[in-house]
């Protein structure tokens, strides 16, 4: 990319980022005028390239996998790094989704007539410049490219070094994009070196950066949020919940318990406690507690749970505040929805947390005082996703509570502005 | 407040602010779900206790006003700190006013059935403890209580030394409020010790609080938002811009730019530049030049200026920088719209900005790209206010891009959490 070939980036770090956020700056005075038919074409364009280039970028990603083995990288690790055919096509997929989504930049909501006579409305603007610091996944460069170009703002982007060369070859595709359909090439810019110094200086870069969202395990993000100056939309952990009612329709949480849990191990949305009401754990927890463990899931129950489910481990108190990322469950009986309600409160993370129940006045309840980013009745937890929602895509779940909260779309890189409309009207 | 008599808060304010934290969280919680009546049943015994007790009030504000002269404080602290019958009167109308807005609390938007036969929607919740740190006026204690409290939120207020006697006098009426309607006390909590310690901890209380909004000088502002380790809303300064197009028209434009200076010097939202074009300046600023003058407006402009109005002092690069917050102007005549907007967009602060013109295209092109939390068309810089834009009341007018941007009102102190109601759904 562009910023590699000037710079000796080693050597002066500060000026090389300095230079990078100069550039994103003027580039997001651009593209946040820039008209919606030309940002589709450019999102159009990087998705044929990477097409075309697949040959290209599968060469690429076997460089960093093949060092990946030698250094000794774990599985996971290496299985999040890998690209191949079908990776490849979600990729350009996911961009040609991006185009199809409606243009959020420049809707004006709101315009009403004031008493004094202006007209008072809002315009949804872009944010500006983001910073998006990224581990292994490589696929999240177009995807988050994709998103921020969407809503009108430059992208600076930092992805792990050990999925360095594979980055640098979408990385070249989506400027090859950018390219074809003129929009600037500096709206998309991939930090060039793999100096942890880099990172330091684009979460500090107030007046050239306007958000960072870093996207990786909760480690790096609270590094990142400890040390930015700059606000960060987070994403830290899911600990969600699935509370069964005793006004629970039986087969319906029997089946909400267990997708949410084993639908799929390593997300973020995934239940990691299953809170049951006593009047109705007897009926729910033998054949649940079955399922589980045909399906390999470890479980660990406290004191009342194991006098249902006799054989399972008993669960600490450091269990209730776990995301285990993996085919383990802790569950809790409770006496009520009030109850789960507290315990949601005490142990969760405010991501996810579903209630089962009939009773529409306890749903209600549990809708309006679980402060979660996302609330949910009758339904899996593995639902709270942008897809699911109709944001068409996402560029992570915000656990915060200002500004976006669950998952950010396009809607959540946007921000809005106050427009006044008069005729000469001054102030009395 | 209950906070005084319990604790030694010089020994110990880290034990005495983490106790303050906990009881805010506590109640945030009960607050949160407070039913709407018993929210504004609360504010209008509020206003009726600050009425009761406006004798007390004065006398606690004279201790206040006396000790200020003691200590030399200048006049226009000194304006600010003071409290007067109808500064009463629009601390008691302020919150009744804030009694009569629609409850943002639990409003759901957006309620659609997605594809997967779950519906997914948004609820608007409150944001849990707000912190606000403010200076000298006094009646920011009942502003801010009436807001935060309307909004669903419990509230921790440090005001300034300088006024502690008052605020302790007002806040022992929102107490009153309180107590009357059986809201816990502790939704208002007002830190008793004057120690700056104090405002340390408030603004690192992660666990407990999670907004900052500091009201006062950019110095304190700056202070709070470097130290800050929660989120801060904050509303640093307004260099606000009027640029008079060629196509203006030429009573509007005068109307217009002279309200916006001299209507009030001392706000955020009084213009500090004055952008003219070149094509129209010589039929604009001799006339509005002997406006100014009389008015007691000093004038500094651009050469181009000088050449129209000879008697004026010359601008300096620092000038275009600088919020005067006083009878002063800067003019610099500009070439056209884009180098207005190219002005604006280097020493502006992203406030708020108004374009004189009757040319629809030109109009446009402003309210898309001049990138402040307001812009306006015709209409003067002044109007940027909470109570203007029909938001009732404000806290403040965010500068800030992310969350909240211009007057901060009820709206801005919530949060939008999605919501799904399912039948039993599962994610395939």
């Amino acid at each position: 990319m562009k910023t590699a070939s000037r710079h000796t980036a080693d050597v002066d770090i500060h000026g090389y980022m300095q230079d990078v956020g100069r550039r994103a700056r003027a580039a997001a005075r651009i593209i946040s005028r820039a008209e919606t038919a030309a940002k589709n074409n450019a999102l159009l364009a990087m998705a044929a390239e990477i097409e075309r280039e697949s040959g290209t970028l599968l060469d690429a990603n076997k460089m960093d996998l093949d060092a990946g083995n030698n250094q000794g990288l774990d599985d996971a690790l290496l299985d999040r790094l890998e690209l191949n055919d079908s990776r490849i096509k979600a990729m350009s997929e996911g961009l040609r989704q991006i185009a199809l989504l409606p243009d959020p930049v420049g809707e004006i909501t709101d315009l009403n007539y004031r008493p004094s006579g202006i007209q008072v409305g809002r315009m949804r603007v872009p944010l500006g410049v983001i910073g998006i610091i990224f581990e292994s996944r490589p696929n999240v460069t177009a995807d988050a490219a994709g998103l921020c170009l969407k809503s009108g703002n430059a992208t600076i982007l930092r992805g792990g070094s050990e999925a360095i060369h594979s980055n640098r070859a979408i990385a070249a595709c989506i400027q090859s994009g950018l390219k074809q359909t003129r929009l600037p090439e500096d709206a998309v810019q991939m930090i060039e070196t793999t100096d942890r110094a880099a990172v330091g200086e684009l979460i500090r870069m107030k007046e050239f950066v306007d958000v960072i969202v870093p996207r990786g395990g909760k480690s790096l993000i609270e590094r990142i949020s400890d040390e930015a100056t700059i606000p960060v939309i987070k994403h830290l952990h899911g600990v969600c919940h699935v509370y069964i009612d005793d006004k629970a329709d039986r087969d319906k949480a029997v089946k909400i318990a267990f997708n949410a849990k084993t639908q799929r191990y390593g997300t973020c949305n995934t239940m990691e406690t299953l809170l049951v009401a006593q009047g109705i754990a007897g009926k729910i927890l033998p054949a649940l507690g079955e399922m589980y463990q045909e399906a390999g899931v470890e479980l660990r129950g406290c004191e009342a749970t194991r006098r249902i489910l006799p054989g399972i481990k008993s669960a600490t108190e450091e269990d209730w505040y776990t995301e285990y990322l993996a085919p383990i469950l802790s569950i809790r009986l409770v006496k009520n929805a009030e109850e789960a309600i507290d315990h949601i409160a005490k142990y969760g993370s405010a991501h996810t947390d579903s209630i089962v129940t009939e009773d529409i006045t306890c749903a209600r309840r549990f809708l309006r005082e679980v402060d979660s980013s996302s609330v949910m009745v009758n339904a899996s937890t593995r639902f709270a996703d942008g897809f699911e929602y109709g944001l068409g895509a996402e560029i992570g779940i915000s656990t915060d509570k200002l500004h976006a909260r669950g998952p950010v779309g396009l809607e959540g890189l946007t921000s809005v502005k106050f427009i006044v409309l008069g005729d000469g009207h001054i102030r009395k």
